[in-house]
């Protein structure tokens, strides 16, 4: 186990990363962040030390860095210690963006954060990559602490996982936007549709595969439902377009000489 | 309370609505289904009658007729009886489609049901039609013994519940899917997936509007990000299509202006 971590950012997958770390024991000893309020309200809930200087940064042995993909470039070059690790965790950025002499990793959490959100971290996959096989398990001891899901990864695999969860989490997430707004529109209660997206979710994390839990009008290519949907959208609408293109491609899961 | 109910049908609906029905002291006294070796099934489970000719078709208060939409028509000019209530389950179908001289409705519970599943009946929606009040109220207390939420609807309104539920559940089940096959092409584990896609229904369900739930590359209108995701996908396929066009929905919807 590192002997002490510090947490650089203090957005949701800080608050989240820390709140894990802390309630496993992992020793971090401070939040850096750009802005100091939001720091302050981080290391505040746990009562420890916080900075937005980077010459009051403390030495670790690793520094996590929770920032946006942007930022981390510009914040990894101002830590001015070599002799430590340095992550972040991005799913899409490579560990090269990482700017500084330092030893550097992939700590990459895949999960959708939002501080309004309490989470079970032990069942998080933890994506790690390291220069070197000490930092590998150095990384893994402390991934370990929070999950029993970790898992080396190299980049190429990483940008995979991060747009796989693209497709299942901000995706999937739109549509239920676009069926809220079809709901408000019409009157109807978005309530009646939360026992369908429950169990939506729970065949397929109960074990049924995505391809065996296809039901619904596309997949049986039952073109008289199809077009009774169409007629209720604006034509070459924004709707309009993505009904049809994903009952295209439904069908043409199912009915594959067509 | 309908003194005696026939189910007419032994698929999906059919099975799950005869166990809800029974579980609850509705007198369920018979299923119907053209392939007399389904009704066998179903009827056998509860030690109910079962039969497969028009001729042995039992007097009753209620039939409720859980075929494919297809098949709601021509088996629904075969009641012989007039003196009763004959409904259909079906979300897309108007109550039009039932051919005879009996009173007519609809009787649309709103989730998926396959047999492998257990379901808990007491959240399902049911929207009920009818021609009449007192057949409402008839289908209104039908419902109401199997779940808490019933609803009075039209056709108009009907329709667009179940396109609603297309997008939550048949369109989400689809970007599960094109998921899961991303998944097995590189290697990982799709269980991976599944806290994920959990945390992103669980949200919704427990009160996050999706408008304010959504995050990723595209709500940022990150493009850095978008564009590799891109290049992971053949260009101008099925996937690389539907990713482009949500992506653009995703984008302009927190970004009027683009």
């Amino acid at each position: 186990m590192p002997k002490k971590v510090v947490i650089i950012g203090a957005g949701n997958v800080a608050f989240h990363l820390t709140e894990a770390m802390l309630q496993n024991t992992v020793n971090v000893v401070q939040i850096f962040n750009r802005t100091l309020d939001n720091a302050r309200k981080l290391a505040g809930k746990y009562n420890i030390s916080f900075t937005d200087k980077i010459s009051e940064l403390e030495r670790a042995n690793v520094y996590i860095i929770c920032t946006s993909d942007k930022a981390i470039s510009e914040i990894s070059c101002h830590i001015p210690f070599e002799d430590c690790l340095v992550v972040h965790t991005s799913g899409s950025m490579p560990i090269s963006a990482l700017k500084g002499k330092y030893r550097k990793g992939g700590f990459y959490p895949f999960q959708t954060f939002s501080k309004k959100r309490a989470l079970k971290y032990d069942k998080i996959p933890f994506f790690i990559e390291t220069e070197n096989r000490e930092d590998e398990l150095t990384l893994f001891t402390l991934a370990r602490r929070i999950s029993g899901e970790v898992y080396k990864t190299d980049y190429e695999k990483r940008l995979q996982i991060h747009m796989s969860g693209v497709w299942v989490n901000n995706f999937t997430n739109h549509l239920y936007h676009i069926a809220h707004e079809i709901c408000e529109k019409h009157n109807i209660s978005f309530d009646n549709l939360k026992p369908l997206i429950k169990e939506s979710a729970d065949k397929i994390i109960e074990g049924i595969s995505p391809f065996e839990a296809q039901t619904g009008p596309a997949k049986r290519n039952d073109k008289h439902v199809v077009e009774k949907h169409l007629s209720l959208l604006e034509p070459d609408s924004r709707l309009y377009q993505i009904y049809s293109l994903i009952t295209d491609s439904i069908t043409k899961t199912y009915h594959d000489k067509l």
